[in-house]
Order: structure tokens, then C-alpha cells, then sequence
């Protein structure tokens, strides 16, 4: 059977026409039996088949006796059976062309050693079969939209009224489904949820990228552990960006112990969170870090209208509410501007002496005595031009002033066209019909200040993105030379020599300090016409990648006699450190000055090339200040790379000093992420540390560099 | 009348015998009418005493013409007669012995100009009638406890039925009463909820210790936009560590936009929030950023156990939930520690060849065949001695089988005496036999592990504050030398010179750099004998406290003529500068090298002198890389204070540098607490910057020291 693509697995899996169960079981609360009953009971409108070939009827339905006696339509086989027996399962519904399974057996390479066996039958089993299979070792698939219960657990044992237009996919499906339990109380429902264990094919990837193709699905929801793809994971941060569906993200397995907790949990291994990071940041991603979190996004991105910017304009029953947004909107990056004249005019009218007219906007609780004041301010402040989006605090007013404060910002909300956020704190069932109304309107109502504001600070900046994203031409990065022509040393796995990575450096047009090379003999020898000093002095040794460790750099030498007595003394550091050294001379370098930064790139396994920057010393080691970018990087996403670090005052003219020339800076970079991408079957790091950057004028230079081979392929 | 004391007054807010209403109102939807018929409805059990000349019966009570007709006893006086009324209501309560009266009208100095004279009169009114008022411009007090309802808005329309031990002091009514609401929606109750308004007479800060002391009351929370008195906020943190009751606080006004709302509000303007974190990281408190942080808060110190210390042992249904925690506990400072041999032994026993053993303990799904096994695996983790709290995951295990498993758990709380904490994600509707079982045992249960994690965090941190402090024998800080007789000059407002200011450092043991001091007379004749080179020279002047924008410093003299040059060069910038600068000579001081720190003093009017201690150049400035204790501070605090820094590793032996002496630079901070502390009436700041540290054996000196002294005092 040729495997069902990606495109086509949309349809199998989401609006499945029938359902398999092989491993049937008549007891409905074995994992076999569970989602037979749900099948039959929560609305399925499709064929469920189950298979065991001791019964004839399981649960009032036929059985089938083998997977191929099972009739068609049948689109997926759900797949219960013990780990040892599901290979044959897969090949057996390749032989009856069913194109999708679910494996909710575990035993397989998450037992580690144990279980490695068995996954190897199961993925030749698939690549034999063609059938598109998701698991093993993962809780199933639960469609509230399309009333389809292939899974097991608590979430498969009672109806799922509640449904939306979230599709969530899950490396986990204990967490997973506990996410969408708790997701249902506070009134958010899932149309999709699809846990993919140890994922032997069908990847968390390519569900996303399935579900943001899916029309009905307007927010995709993730919790990972790790993929394998990372470049993939950037894409499709671009591609919701494109079709404008933010994809919301809980990664976990970020600290040490998590990651090997995640190693043993479902057999991910993956990159450190900063790769993700950067991922998120490039792309439509959300990050959560709660299940709230999850609600208060998906209530957020339900709004019609998206703002134009970050300003905020904040009106408050409560004063207090209004200072905490103040604070809140402040530390997310909101601003909350003050009004235009105009607006202030109007709001002198409607509002007593003793209200705040400074925003947020404090209409204190003399609003009790007429009500109508408040949504005439609502008015008056959303038409101000000065402002992008409200929210609008109305503490624990309920029952009838609720509603009637809840339909007139309805009626605002529908001719305004900017976003309104409310928050009311009134119980729900004490505000239960201006809930309604403001469901009608679709505007998000929240029970806290603070989830309001991170609601808000999530769409504004993912708005930002879309539109950055939409204006550019092309996401493909050109590069701003032409490509060079190196011949790379063949010695795999070693680091080249710095007179070697400078070769590298100075043909990719990566400015490098003048020096003279000088033989050993030449060097013994105390030869050095030519030599401008003051001069650094560095030993040539392909053994010695950590210079200052092994003695062999000195620096600040003002004349012969200096420079020969310190070659003499590094030959004898450098023997004493590493006896087996072999040394091919020694390199004299210009003193360079300047400020010290760093630009380097690594070669992520799942991620590919990557560039970092940073400032010299302590900031990048020790501080950790430092951005990071996949390769290739434009000049332009360069340039924001040297101004996003924390400490880039230093660079921008610091107490005074002479900014530095961050447009060189940029070309730096931007050329070093083209050398790690166009060599990146080669290159495994590359490490320009340091540069010396100095104003517009004067040149900057980079004072050492060292590149390092990938070790030999396993293969070769 | 003699004010009541702090202390009697909590028996009579805190247990009213009889309550008058003045300007009570028949109208029960009206500010003087919503209290009284809370009060005749909702269980109130004193006497309830409206007034108001206009009525002779008010809501089915008699109501009383006037304050002299109310009969005794009357505890409270509840004033919601118009602001212009206000200050002589209060002098008729005076007169007839009303102890306390709680003032809800509002138009005083929250609005500016236009109420100060009103706001002077009612201070003048609490001045001589000595009742102890709390407002105006609040909204009362709410206490489920005792059926008060002394306020208005929607709490006070309904009863609440639910009651606690945490006690709510907030300075913003609205934002107080909202919190409530939500919390008691999500099962935490209050005792009593008083908002304090404008703090005319009580403030928070008598509120918190007033609740310190109540015997029923065992969490006290608060809402703050500022306090006047920072040392007495200190003070109470270090009470609630005394008493082992946390204070729950809740900062707001913390951003630029957010000060200038709190001000606006409840004319509250304070201290950064630094100062605010200062005093929190010192005491008893746990600070919160939402509603929920309540909730999960009070939740978790509602366990009778406290932990021994961080190592916490995750055990999980979900995989997926015990990554998270893995992150998030590291993430909070909590350690999740590998089990002992003994425990690993039974847990083998117990659990199939799939599982995890590692910390976090993932069960896996095959539990649900036998659920028994989940707590043994509990008992034997719980028993384990390098474990001091357990976190267990059920998931979304539900109905029957989760009041199994809460019994079991219920039962191993009892016996264990370490804290354990559950995440149920199961809908409280489908697991309530087990919360309720839960309950009952004083488990706190949570919807997610974030929460879960955050809670237990709270708890350890406040035990270890506990634990610590109980262990210092006092609380005051004892002096490691004896106090120095200085003489301050006497020059209010003005920066001393750098002459001056090190004098006064070297008097209270402050090493300074050896220096010359020059006339100009022989600076100018170029007379330098005695010194030795190289050297740093700077002009000695009261006018010039800028002395590297002034040009007035020049580092690195290598002799007498590069002295002179330097010398001329200098006091020509200086004239350019500012050319009426008086320069009293030349400072010529010994080059000092080593790991530049600061160390420095600001008196801030709300917490009085404070200790600022960090690296030098960007560190402190760009980089904010600071800690900060109130002085006087004890040596082993200043130890502290230098290891905190985040780049306190720079001074701990960086890149095999060798370690600075930390020692000597912690009696430095030390000393110039104690010359803070001792002349806070004088000193405004003191700036040394930067001290040159260095390794055990060498001196660390201060290469420059400035003291500014406070402005004349107003009343002078």
C-alpha cells in the first residue's frame, strides 16, 4: 500500500468513516473495551469493528474474527493489542489497505533496551505496510467535533458536549487529556486531541502542520518534549504566521533533570530550550506554561478584531485593579498611553471631579448610581485614534447591571473594530446572562487583571509577527555576497589551527588581524623585520585549541628582545602542558582595541546551524547574555541580534563613548551564519572570540577564530 | 476620649457588639442602605443602629435622629454621609464614646487640592475625638466570621457562608473584594476582609499586626500600593516569622505608569519596589502576582506539616506531568533527588519493568489495572529519609478510583509527618468524594502541577526564613567595632568632598588609598617630593562631584613632569566646566588595582538608610546586578549581600583567578551600614565607587568615597 500523505491523512484521521478496535474487548473498562463503549454511546456516526477472535459479538456488536475479515469503509484500526503483537497488526491492515492506525501497546524503545526489538519489527512493519500509524505507547485520539473516542482513560469514559475550533496535539497523553479536562471546566473545548507517544511515524510535526491546514481549526495547541526536526518546527512557526493561526506551545523537558526525565518518559532527546526558544520567537508560537494559560490564549485569539498596536487604554471600576494593569501592561511590553485632548474633553463631561483621567482610567463606584456613564467613557475612549485596544475592569458587578453593561460594550464591540478584553470577577453564576452576551459579541472575559493582560500582550505580539512576516518579500534570506570558494581541510572531527580558521574567516570577507607568520626556525632564529610592534605573540599548533590554558599567547610585547624571550618561554609552557604538541610556528598579530564581542555558531543536531552573539568575558559565559538566530541570518535579523542583548548600550555609546559600527557588526554576522549553512556537513562550531568592533570608520577585526570539523559520519 | 490601642481594637472591629449606620437609608440598593440590610439578613448577631434625621424607622429598625441618641454599645460607628459631613459626624461619635468608626465617603485628599481642606479637617476631627477611623474613601469591612457586613458593593449584597483563617487587609476596596469573590469561588474563604481607603488614622500596617495577634486568624493577606513606614513593614515580616503566620502580599503600583496611578487612587506615593522586595525577602512574606497565587497560597500552608527542607519526590500517573514538575520545581529552587537503594529495592518490587525509577516516578497508565500499587508506591517513597515532601500526580482519575486512592493517601498523610500535595485534573464535580476526603485530611489538592510546585515552594522558603530566624538569637544587629566619634561638617544639601568624605571612612575603618594632598600653590610649582609614582591625581573640589565629566581625574602618571601636565590640563577643563568651581588642591593617590565593587547608601523616606552593594562599572549600572539590605547590617547579612549578585562569581576565583577576600569586604559593607545607620539624620547617600577588592593577605582599599548629606530639614 502506498502511504497515505500527509494531506490526506487530514481526512482519515479527523472524520475517520470507520473504526477498527483489534484487541476488542467486551468489558468496557479493560483499554480494549473503553473506547467501544464511548464509540457506541457519545454520538459516533461512523462503523465500529471490533476484532478478537474469541467472541463473536463484543459489546452488542459484531466481531470480527481477523483484521481482514473487517468490512469497508474502515479508516483507522485502533490498536490494543499486547506490544509483541502489533507489528503483525500493521502489516495485516496494509494487506487490507486500512491507511491509519492508533497504538495505544507500549513496551517499545521507551522501555529502553527491552522494548528496542520490538520497535524495530513495528517500524519495518510500517515501512513494509504503508500504513500511516501514530503511537506506540500513546493514549489515543479524541474528537469532541466529530464524536470519535479512539483512546483510553478518564477523558473516554464520559461525552465530550463541549467542543471548538482548538485542535491540540500531545506527546503526552496523560497530560494531554488532563489539559483538556481542565480546559472544559473553564468552558474551552477542543475539536481535536491527538497524543502521539513514541511517535514510530506519524510525528507531532506533522500533526501540526496537518491541523493548520485544517479549516476548522483556527488555534493549534502543543505540548512537546522534544521533536527531532528542529528547522521543521521553524517553518511551521512561519506557516502560521502565513495563515494566521497562532500555534500554542508547552515545552517541557527544559531542565536538566526534565530532560531526563522526558529521555525516559517517551524516548525523547532533543535539543536545550534556547534552541526552541529561538524557534518560538522567529515564528506564530505561543509559549504557555500553564493549563490557564492555555485558556486564557485560545479565549484571547476568539476575538474578531485584532489590535493595530500595543497601546492599551485600561477603564476600571476598581482603582486598584487599574494600578495592577498599569504594572502588568508595563512588565509585558503594553503601554498605556494618555488620551488625545478630544477624548479627555468628552471624559471631563461624563465624569466626576474625583474620577482619574490619567489611563488607566479609575471610574470609581459613584458609576453605581448610574450606570450608563461607564460605557458613554467606554465610547468616547475607544474612537481615540491614540488608542489600539481596551480593557475594560468591571469587578464584581452582576446580575442585571452586569448585563446591561454587558450589552452596550457589546453594541461598542461590534462598531468599533478594536478589541475589547473585559474582566469581571462577578461569580459566573451570578453574571450568568452578561456571560452570555458577551459570548454572543466574542469578547473574552476574564476573571483576573493579569490573565486579561497576558491574553492581550499574546495576540499584540503575534500580530506583530503576522504583519513583519506579510511584508516580507520572501522568507528565503539572500546573501549579501558572493559565495566563496573554499577548500575545507579534510581532517574530520579535529579543530583547524587558527591560521586555517583565519584562511576560512578572510575568504568568507570576515575582517581578521594583520599578522606575520613565522617559522620555527625564523621564530628561534629572532628574525623580525617587518614586524610593527607592540605586538601579540600566539604558538601555531593544531594541539592547542585552548591557547591561554596551555601558555602559549602573549601579548602586549613592544620590541624584539620582548617578543623572542616569549616565544622561548610559550615553546616551554606549551611542552610542559601537551608534551606531544606539534607546533608549526608562531603567529604575530597586531595589538587590536576595541570592544570585545563574540560571534560564534554551533551545530545543533536537530536545529542545524546556529549563530550566537555576544559581548566578550563575562557577558556571554558567565551572564548568558547572548542572541541566537538559525543560519543563514539576514543583515536585518543580524542587526537585531547585536541591539536584543541586554547589555547593548555598551555598544550604542555607553557614558559617553563612541557608538560602535553595529552595521559592520551585522555583516559580520550574517557572513558567519553563511559560512556555517553553506559548510554545514562540516563545520561543527565556529568561534570568533574575540572581535574587536570600534566606531563607524575604523575597522573591526576579529582577533582569533577557530573552527571545528564535524567528527567522521558513522556511515563512511 | 483616649484612643483605643492597636490592641483592643481588633476585639472591637473584629467583634462589633453593636453597629450605627449614619445616613442610613430605607433604600436597601443605597451606599447607606446595603449595610443594613447585610446586617438584619445575613446573621449578624449584635445590635444594628441606623441614623438619620430625615426617618424615624429605616428598613423595619428604629432609626436614631442623631450620634447622641444611639444607644450602647456601639462599637461602630459606619459613616456614609457626605464628605463636608464627615469630620463633625466623627467629633459626635467622639463625644458619646464610639470607639471606632469605618468612613466610606470619599472626596478627600484622593482628589487633589479640591479635598485638602477637608482631608485637614477630618484629621483634625480624629485628633481630638480619638476614634480610631478607618477609611475614608474605602469600602468597609466584610467578616463572614461574625456576619459584619459594614461596607458596600456587590459582596455585601449577598451572604457569604464561607469562612477561614486568612485575614485580607487591602488599601484598594474594589480590588479586594474581586479577590474574595474569586477566591471563595475556587473554595477559599475568608475571616475577615477590611479595606483601609485613604488611612487617615489605621493603615494596613496596623491592620497586619493587629491580625498577627488574632488568635483565630492563621494567614493574613494584603493588598499594597504603598506603605510610609518601610521599617515597621520589615518589623511585621519578621513578626509572622515569629509568630509562624505568613503574610500573603500583594504589591501593585510597582511600574512608572503604575506609581502614578496608586497615587492617583488611594494618594498613596512610596518607595520603588526594591525597597517593597527588600523587606519581603527579609520577612515572613510570600508575594503574590494574581488571585489564584491566593488561593494556591492559603491552600498550601493549610497543611499541617511543614518540610524539612527542598527535596521533594514527584510521583506520577503522567509521564508528561512529572517533566513538567521536573522543570518547574527546578525552576523554583526545589530539588527532586534520586531515591535511596532501600527505597529502589521496594519500588522494583512493586512496579512493572516500564516504569521509571528516577525522581520523577512515572507509574505509568498500567496502574489503572491496579491501583493499589500506586500507594504503596507512596508509603515506601514517603518513608524515604532523603525525601522531605511528596508531590502526587492523579491525574484525571476520577469517581471511585480516586476516592481509593485518596483514602490510601489520606491514611499515609496521617502516619508520614511530611507535606504531601496532589494535582487532580479531574472536574470537581466527577472526584468530589475524594476531594472531600482530601479535605478532611488537610491535603491540599491543585487542578495543575505548576500550582502544585509553587505552593510547596512558598512553604519551604518560609520554613527556611522560619527556621533561620528563629535560630539568630536576636534580631538586632550587634556592631563588630566600637562606634567612632566623627564630626559631620556642617554643609545640609550639599556633596562633601572627596577629602572630607574619606575622612569620615577612614574613621569608621574604611580603607582608603594612600594619598598626598597638594596645595594648589605647590601643585603649581611642581614640588612633588614624597611621591611615588605612578599615580592618579584629582582635583579637590566641593563644587565638582562629576569629577570624570569635569575632566578633573587623570589615571596612570608615570612622573613628576606627566604630573604637572596633568595638573594644568585639569584645571582648565574644571574652569570650562563649571567656571566658578572652587578647587581647593590636587588629591594625588597610589594606583590601586583589583575587582572593582561598590558599595553605597541611599536613605529612603519610607525605609530609612539602605545598603547597596555590586560589581563595578556596567554591573551596577546597566545591568542592575545589585542586592540591597536596610542598615544597620550584620556581617554575615553583608556576606550575603556579596554572594547574591548574580556575577558573584567574578569575585569567588573566575577562570582559576584567585578568590577576593570576602571577608574583608563584608566588614566594609558592614562599617559603612553602621555610618549610615548612625548618621541618618544627616547623610542622604554615601556612593564608594569603586572599591578595589583583592585576594586573602591584600589590603581591599576604596579608590574614591563621596557622602552627600540631606537637605535642611523644612521646619528649620
Amino acid at each position: 500500500m502506498t502511504p497515505t500523505t500527509l494531506q490526506a491523512l487530514g481526512d482519515i484521521l479527523l472524520h475517520p468513516r470507520g473504526i477498527a478496535i483489534i484487541g476488542a474487548s467486551p468489558e468496557p473498562h479493560r483499554i480494549g473495551g473503553q473506547p467501544i463503549r464511548a464509540l457506541k454511546e457519545f454520538g459516533y456516526a461512523g462503523r465500529v469493528y471490533p476484532v478478537n477472535p474469541k467472541y463473536d459479538e463484543v459489546q452488542g456488536l459484531p466481531c470480527c474474527r481477523d483484521i481482514a475479515s473487517v468490512p469497508k469503509p474502515c479508516d483507522i484500526a485502533l490498536i490494543c493489542v499486547p506490544a509483541s503483537a502489533v507489528a503483525q497488526s500493521i502489516r495485516e491492515c496494509g494487506h487490507v489497505g486500512i491507511p491509519a492506525a492508533v497504538v495505544l501497546s507500549a513496551g517499545f524503545k521507551e522501555i529502553g533496551e527491552a522494548g528496542q526489538a520490538l520497535q524495530d519489527d513495528l517500524d519495518a512493519a510500517i515501512a513494509e505496510s504503508g500504513v500511516r500509524v501514530i503511537g506506540p505507547n500513546c493514549q489515543g485520539m479524541l474528537s469532541p467535533a466529530e464524536h470519535v473516542y479512539c483512546g483510553f482513560g478518564a477523558p473516554f469514559m464520559y461525552s465530550h458536549a463541549l467542543t471548538g475550533s482548538i485542535a491540540l496535539v500531545t506527546q503526552s497523553g496523560g497530560f494531554g487529556y488532563a489539559v483538556m479536562g481542565l480546559s472544559e471546566a473553564e468552558g474551552t473545548g477542543f475539536n481535536h486531541v491527538i497524543s502521539t507517544g513514541n511517535e514510530a511515524d506519524v510525528t507531532a510535526l506533522d500533526l501540526m502542520e496537518l491541523l493548520l491546514a485544517h479549516e476548522k481549526t483556527r488555534i493549534v495547541a502543543t505540548y512537546i518534549e522534544g521533536v527531532k526536526d528542529g528547522r521543521r518546527l521553524t517553518a511551521l512557526g512561519h506557516q502560521a504566521l502565513s495563515v494566521n493561526k497562532p500555534i500554542l506551545v508547552w515545552k517541557v523537558g527544559n531542565s536538566e533533570t526534565g530532560k531526563i526525565a522526558a529521555a525516559s518518559h517517551t524516548a525523547n532527546l532533543s535539543a536545550g530550550v534556547e534552541m526552541y526558544r529561538t524557534a518560538f520567537a522567529q515564528g506564530g508560537y505561543v509559549e504557555l506554561s500553564d493549563v490557564y494559560d492555555l485558556v486564557d490564549m485560545a479565549n484571547a485569539f476568539s476575538s474578531p478584531h485584532r489590535p493595530q498596536g500595543k497601546r492599551v487604554a485600561v477603564i476600571s471600576i476598581s482603582g486598584g485593579a487599574g494600578v495592577l494593569l498599569a504594572d502588568v501592561c508595563d512588565g509585558l511590553g503594553l503601554s498605556l498611553p494618555a488620551m488625545s485632548e478630544e477624548t479627555l474633553v468628552q471624559l471631563r463631561g461624563l465624569l466626576p471631579g474625583f474620577s482619574s483621567l490619567l489611563n488607566p482610567i479609575d471610574v470609581t463606584a459613584q458609576i453605581f448610581n448610574d450606570f450608563s456613564v461607564f460605557n458613554k467613557v467606554v465610547s468616547a475612549v475607544g474612537a481615540d485614534p491614540g488608542i489600539d485596544q481596551l480593557i475594560v475592569v468591571m469587578a464584581s458587578v452582576e446580575g442585571a447591571n452586569a448585563l446591561k453593561l454587558a450589552t452596550e460594550l457589546a453594541d461598542i464591540h461590534g462598531r468599533l473594530n478594536k478589541p475589547i478584553f473585559v474582566v469581571s470577577s462577578a461569580p459566573a453564576a451570578r453574571a450568568k446572562e452578561a456571560r452570555e452576551k458577551f459570548r454572543e459579541a466574542a469578547i473574552p472575559v476574564y476573571p483576573t487583571p493579569s490573565r486579561a493582560a497576558k491574553g492581550m500582550a499574546a495576540v499584540t505580539e503575534f500580530e506583530r509577527k503576522r504583519v513583519a512576516h506579510m511584508a516580507r518579500a520572501t522568507a528565503t534570506v539572500t546573501r549579501s555576497f558572493q559565495k566563496p570558494t573554499i577548500t575545507m581541510p579534510d581532517a574530520p572531527g579535529t579543530s583547524l589551527s587558527e591560521r586555517e580558521s583565519k584562511a576560512i574567516l578572510t575568504a568568507y570577507g570576515i575582517p581578521v588581524v594583520q599578522e606575520v607568520f613565522l617559522t620555527m626556525d625564523r621564530a628561534v632564529a629572532g628574525d623580525y623585520s617587518g614586524i610593527a610592534f607592540p605586538v601579540v605573540a600566539k604558538l601555531d599548533s593544531p594541539d592547542l585549541p585552548h591557547k591561554t590554558e596551555a601558555g602559549a599567547v602573549r601579548v602586549g610585547l613592544q620590541n624584539a628582545p620582548a617578543l623572542k624571550t616569549a616565544i622561548d618561554d610559550m615553546v616551554q609552557s606549551a611542552k610542559a602542558y601537551k608534551p606531544d604538541a606539534r607546533i608549526a610556528g608562531v603567529s604575530v598579530q597586531q595589538m587590536a582595541t576595541g570592544t570585545e564581542v563574540i560571534v560564534g555558531t554551533v551545530n545543533d543536531p536537530y536545529f542545524g546551524p546556529t549563530v550566537v552573539f555576544g559581548l566578550g568575558g563575562i557577558f556571554t559565559e558567565l551572564l548568558k547574555d547572548i542572541s541566537m538566530r538559525f543560519a543563514p541570518v539576514s543583515i536585518e535579523d543580524a542587526r537585531s541580534m547585536v541591539t536584543e542583548i541586554k547589555a547593548s548600550k555598551l555598544l550604542t555609546g555607553y557614558r559617553g563613548g563612541l557608538p560602535v559600527d553595529l552595521d559592520r557588526i551585522a555583516e559580520i554576522i550574517h557572513r558567519v551564519s553563511w559560512l556555517a549553512h553553506d559548510h554545514q556537513d562540516r563545520i561543527a562550531e565556529i568561534d570568533i572570540n574575540p572581535i574587536f568592533v570600534r566606531p563607524l570608520g575604523q575597522e573591526s577585526v576579529a582577533a582569533d577564530g577557530l573552527i571545528v570539523l564535524k567528527p567522521m559520519e558513522k556511515a563512511l
